[in-house]
């Protein structure tokens, strides 16, 4: 007999005469109604026990937890809530679950205490729902690629180089962690590690993928990358997924074009495949805000906000407009922001993005152009000599989620920013080969992969998007 | 006007008015015929220049390696060898490549001269074709767990557990490297560190992805793993890409079917979807193995090869059996072996696995129940009580590919064979949670990715089908 999926039995629209389920109870009420699921779907199927003819002995190890195997049959269900059951004919006890030992009781925990038991946390409609949207979103995303001529580049994540600049970094080392091996000048010789040099974890695979962009054409990188910032925010992770995207001779505007199309694309995705997740997850979040004030409650639901951001364009703005967007705003004037923008060049906070964001243009916002000295020296120089073809995609409670820019092309051009900027050319001898054998125009950007999963799930916590997230102090399981 | 792609315009049955692509010059010859291409296939587009038309300054920047813009004509070929080429009405240069500075010149380079310049090499055919591949096999293997009802899971690549137990760790610290922070009785104090205590980069995502199989019943990994050993060989990378499924309720059996169906699936889909590349591939293939001797060439082409695995049934052969086999081979009755087999109990060597798979049965071949003191601590011991229900897959040119399990579901089974290997009980206390609430049989498998594009593309070294590799005394880019 094949074994089923909860998902497969409810989505039947016929009795089935033999079936047979492994799963998980979730609730076992009345001594006869067995709420099993097993992870295919966050609904579970009612499997109804017989308990005059079932013994004593394992009625009792029906306990919240347990994993057990059911043979019956598939009938309409007599009860409300659901239009299939099983009628239960034999059921088997795979695993025990203590009732007083099980940390996942069907009750309502805390996401703190879920953290601490991230490897049961999955047990829990709220997390199963995230992890598997977590999931759709990945696929959305090779699709997308996929289905437009991108090809998949695996990145390298142990780097010989530190010139990426896009923050701290973890030390990879196979040295004596005590008593490394010194140079005659007293500095740890590297040249007896593993490596020959000194490797870091990658903070980004741009570079790199820029290499294959400029063979390949259009590629892009999923994989993880790394901040050894001491940052514990509920933004903000020490390993997280990122996604990037390069494409030969795209400008900005094309770039912009791409990453608008992109996030469409996978949030249409998630609209399409993931509907009974989606539908758990705003009502979680419209009880939670129930608890909140009026004025900071969503206006839109999760739902809503996912069908607004696939069905609107998304608003392009300089920096130089924003910033007078925002130097005449309320808050600025009132100075009811932290960071009062007094003139241009400012580099805009998170409470700058999302007045834009959620207060001025209700609506996805894209900025670009912003000035030089405030982004990586890697971003194409405009021929106003003050800005950059840097491009950022800020989202309405999240901020910026995307950020991206047209690559500097010329090599005269690139080699004064790395000067200015202390950057040795022999770090980079690869990068610049690109603008000395057939440069041309090119672009990409960087998706932190948690924060679209936040903004698809609505969860608050980026601790709370990934299976076992890596912060200061913690690198349980 | 819309940019178009060599691959749309050589597939085109249609001849076009006015056409414009961009890409990079192959060659050029008789100052009249570019072969461009712009990555989105291994095939060039002849481009037709009117050279008395053409100032003789553009002509002299057509040379290999330069990135051009071309607008013209599809029209039909004249000449052989292509069904369509484009009359160029416009030339524009948007990026030179000196032509004796340029390292990728119009010939056979060594792939260790392309290792050394890694950054170029796909513009190669043969890299081209290799990173093509790549990216569609990987494509190919999210399709087909998306498809069967799997969840792509992100497992932590800085794991805080050293219980893993598959190989030598590359330490992960952000502490002062020549000085750092000692404990009072003179270790290093670890509290100091980022994470609060000793972390490492992950040799393998299992462990974890079982926690979201009892959960969520399908799972499956596709990250970077790392391995600090030693090995200077052509089958061996520090930082490799491994993808390992994992499945609540299904046994040693039904991870037999899962893995063959699998690879199957994927290799079918590169049949279909890359056949160009692999024609490519499988002639370079034929070149370079007229250089050998007769007796060292291979039965069957790369397409062949490829096809004989989809289309033939794998050989399951129990570890016992395929000793008897052995003990009784030619090669080991007349000492050719490196490693004599004298007994029930010894660790198959690499040429054993290829005289199986490649002498004997002709065919890939998936041997179960090995000894359980050569394998893993997590691995389910059977009834006998000395093998344990471990399966790899051998293929070949490869040898080993997949290596997998039932895992022990039993808890004091497992804490029995924790205890005989030393590993401490608190290191793994989120692995014990699985078997003490609702614990039921699962299995699941790990296949190095590399293996597998070596095995797609024909290629003999695995620093050749990633790109950039990491190896001892290497991490350049």
């Amino acid at each position: 007999m094949k074994l089923h999926t909860v998902a497969e039995l409810l989505s039947s629209d016929i009795t089935l005469q033999d079936i047979e389920i492994k799963g998980w109870v979730r609730t076992f009420r009345a001594n006869r109604f067995i709420a099993l699921n097993d992870g295919s779907t966050i609904n579970n199927i009612q499997c109804v026990v017989d308990f005059e003819n079932t013994d004593e002995a394992t009625l009792k190890r029906i306990t919240t937890g347990a994993a057990i195997h059911i043979k019956g049959e598939l009938v309409e269900s007599q009860g409300k809530g659901q239009s299939v059951e099983i009628q239960v004919k034999t059921i088997d006890i795979l695993g025990d679950s203590h009732p007083d030992e099980y940390p996942i009781q069907p009750k309502k925990h805390s996401f703190e205490f879920l953290r601490e038991n991230a490897h049961l946390r999955t047990r829990t409609s709220t997390f199963s729902a995230v992890m598997r949207l977590r999931s759709s979103l990945s696929f959305a995303i090779h699709k997308y690629f996929n289905e437009n001529g991108f090809y998949y580049m695996h990145t390298p994540i142990i780097t010989g180089s530190d010139a990426e600049g896009a923050g701290e970094m973890f030390r990879v080392s196979a040295l004596d962690a005590k008593n490394p091996p010194l140079t005659e000048d007293g500095k740890v010789n590297y040249k007896e590690d593993f490596f020959g040099k000194e490797t870091n974890l990658t903070v980004s695979g741009q570079l790199e993928a820029e290499t294959y962009a400029m063979s390949l054409g259009k590629v892009y990188t999923f994989g993880p990358t790394f901040r050894a910032e001491n940052s514990n925010t509920s933004r903000h992770l020490a390993e997280f997924w990122m996604i990037e995207p390069e494409v030969a001779f795209m400008d900005l505007a094309g770039n912009m074009d791409l990453a608008e199309d992109f996030m469409k694309s996978v949030l249409s995705y998630v609209l399409e495949h993931n509907m009974d997740d989606l539908k758990f997850l705003e009502n979680r979040l419209l009880d939670e805000e129930k608890t909140k004030p009026q004025a900071e409650r969503s206006e839109m639901s999760l739902i809503e906000k996912l069908k607004f951001v696939v069905d609107n364009n998304f608003k392009r703005v300089s920096y130089t407009e924003a910033i007078d967007i925002l130097r005449n705003s309320k808050p600025n004037k009132k100075k009811k922001f932290n960071y009062i923008i007094e003139e241009w060049g400012a580099d805009l906070q998170s409470e700058h993005e999302r007045y834009l964001v959620e207060k001025h243009f209700k609506c996805p916002v894209i900025l670009f152009d912003y000035p030089a000295n405030i982004k990586a020296f890697y971003m194409r120089l405009n021929e106003d000599g003050k800005t950059v073809r840097a491009m950022d995609i800020l989202f309405p409670g999240i901020g910026e989620i995307v950020g991206g820019s047209q690559r500097e092309e010329r090599l005269d051009v690139l080699k004064e920013k790395m000067k200015a900027l202390d950057i040795e050319e022999e770090e980079l001898w690869w990068y610049l080969d690109l603008r000395k054998y057939g440069t041309a125009v090119h672009s990409g950007f960087g998706l932190g992969f948690e924060r679209l999963v936040m903004f698809a799930t609505g969860m608050g916590n980026i601790r709370d998007v990934i299976p076992y997230p890596r912060t200061p102090q913690n690198a349980e399981f």
